[in-house]
């Protein structure tokens, strides 16, 4: 079968069943999962996990690279896609909702002191505090922020939301930029990490952040591990101006088993479950984006590599 | 000062704290926190915690029982209330909102599979259910269970609710009657009980409900420990039928120490927190139904004797 639909599969993960995917929903494709089992004809259409360094820059002819994933910090690394290559970044409504799953419920398990009653085997009544008594602050409002932002509001919570661009999510207040960032951490007694690791967001979970929150609040993270300073967060439970967290993604995953992050009280571990991809609908979404392209239609989510995502 | 605003408040929580909380709003009135305080006049009101038997009855004059409870079965034993004097429950948003911050926070722990991962602290992955594929059954549709029933629709989860009318809640499916509870709770992945105690609903969280639901499920109750028949969880968890449960509410409160429900694995406890009453908001809401029935108007949330609840 010759076809000019041709995919390179370029991930570690589980290249022969996204391969079958494909087959599926795009018969007249040809699909290769192996740089070296390349003929020198041209591939247009790279599907991309996280390959080592070169793999994409050395396909030939190639137009589009589709990302396996939400985040693609990794393929605007020097080198790793050449320049005029386009990405399209996965956007999965099963993925997005997922993400709001997990955001909902670490958020929730904590306002209700959840892991406090399950360790009192006592009637110690507590006053439990409303949703409309606290605020909780979403950082990044794109795909998967302002769904989360978007419930915790219809939940009850005082929601803020910090992007670049200040735009409006319903029932929640907006912030933009260095001094948006600190009136919408100030008084906090949640912060919600769902930005994009970039140059300006790395780090962006500091001791000064933490320390403008209100005192005991709660951290969760499901951006990337390098968004996290992980000793201010240790510092910050230490001295009790944060008293829990909840994180999902790591500097090093997996969590190197020696971390501290493992068994410090007061940080549950989930290891980058929140929303993972969902091979199903993602080759679906991604052979959407591929149409789209042969007709020369506009491909929502495409990558801006001066904003870096 | 005399008034014809007179009220007893027959609570044993804080009487006077709700007294002083009646003289704020409500000048003009008379407030009595003892029966034997009480002259001879008529005390058309009557606030009502959990009072003694007879109490009520021997209010000179009374007309309307505003009760500090949303749940009023108490009321309607036998010589608790007499015949003419009517009850209004207590329906409060801050209530409302407590209890789906309560219920919110259990079945999404119980979705993203919380404790697990607390007490996991290997990087174990595992294949986490969308709320899109999760059935989730709400007994009882009324002001609290609606809005529940609605926030885990938008959550994402296929939502049943099950009433005694069929009302409809929107984005949910609903049932009503004896055959409407086996369709509503045939396959579902969690149950949660808001249901009202009255002799229809007694012992509804049964072995022959949970029997229905899917395998493994998830079972929060907040309604009247009367609602479950505590043997038939236990036995469920413990033959996997059931797998984990939340319980706000008991036959007994506080929970005796050494009832098995305190350390059973698969059950959090919760010493009836879910939503207890706010005295400042509760008192702003029976004043006002206090100046509707003094202008002859209609008092929402007016107990039907008939139906129990
Ligand atoms: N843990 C997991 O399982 C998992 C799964 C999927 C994704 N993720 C992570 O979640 C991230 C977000 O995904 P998404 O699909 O929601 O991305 P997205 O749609 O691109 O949204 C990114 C949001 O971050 C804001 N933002 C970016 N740079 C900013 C800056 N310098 N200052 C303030 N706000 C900034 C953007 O602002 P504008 O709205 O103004 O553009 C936007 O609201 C991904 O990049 C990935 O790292 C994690
Ligand atoms: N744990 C706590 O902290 C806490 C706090 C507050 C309340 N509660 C409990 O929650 C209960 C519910 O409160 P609410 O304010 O939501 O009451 P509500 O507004 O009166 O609603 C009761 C709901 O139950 C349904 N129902 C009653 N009998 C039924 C039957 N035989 N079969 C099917 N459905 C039936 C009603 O159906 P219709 O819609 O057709 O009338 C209605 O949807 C209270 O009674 C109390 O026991 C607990």
């Amino acid at each position: 079968m010759t076809s000019d639909i041709r995919i390179l599969i370029a991930s570690k993960g589980n290249p022969a069943a996204l391969a079958e995917g494909f087959k599926k929903e795009l018969p007249e494709a040809q699909i290769f999962t192996d740089l070296a089992a390349l003929d020198r004809g041209p591939v247009p259409y790279v599907v991309a996990g996280k390959p080592d360094p070169g793999v994409i820059a050395s396909v030939p002819g190639a137009r589009l690279v589709l990302s396996l994933n939400a985040g693609i910090e990794h393929l605007l690394e020097p080198g790793a896609v050449p320049e005029g290559v386009e990405i399209v970044r996965l956007v999965d409504p099963a993925m997005t909702e997922g993400m709001s799953d997990w955001c909902l419920a670490v958020v929730l398990s904590w306002h209700r002191n959840l892991p406090t009653y399950r360790a009192d085997t006592k009637w110690t009544r507590r006053t439990e505090i409303l949703s409309q008594d606290r605020i909780v602050t979403v950082l990044g409002a794109g795909t998967l922020g302002s769904r989360v932002a978007r419930l915790l509001a219809s939940i009850g919570f005082q929601t803020r939301v910090w992007t670049r661009s200040g735009r409006a999510v319903s029932g929640t207040e907006s912030f933009a930029g260095p001094e948006g960032l600190r009136q919408a951490t100030t008084g906090a007694d949640a912060v919600v990490n769902l930005l994009p690791l970039t140059k300006e967001t790395e780090n962006v979970l500091n001791a000064e952040l933490f320390a403008r929150m209100a005192r005991g609040g709660f951290v969760a993270s499901a951006g990337r591990g390098q968004h996290l300073v992980d000793a201010d967060l240790v510092a910050g439970l230490d001295s009790g101006q944060i008293g829990s967290a909840a994180l999902d993604v790591f500097r090093t995953e997996p969590l190197p088993q020696d971390d501290p992050l493992w068994t410090h009280p007061g940080i549950l571990v989930t290891p980058h479950v929140a929303a993972p991809t969902q091979a199903g609908s993602a080759v679906r979404i991604m052979v959407e984006n591929i149409r789209r392209h042969r007709r020369g239609d506009p491909i929502p989510e495409l990558v801006n590599r001066v904003r870096g995502y």
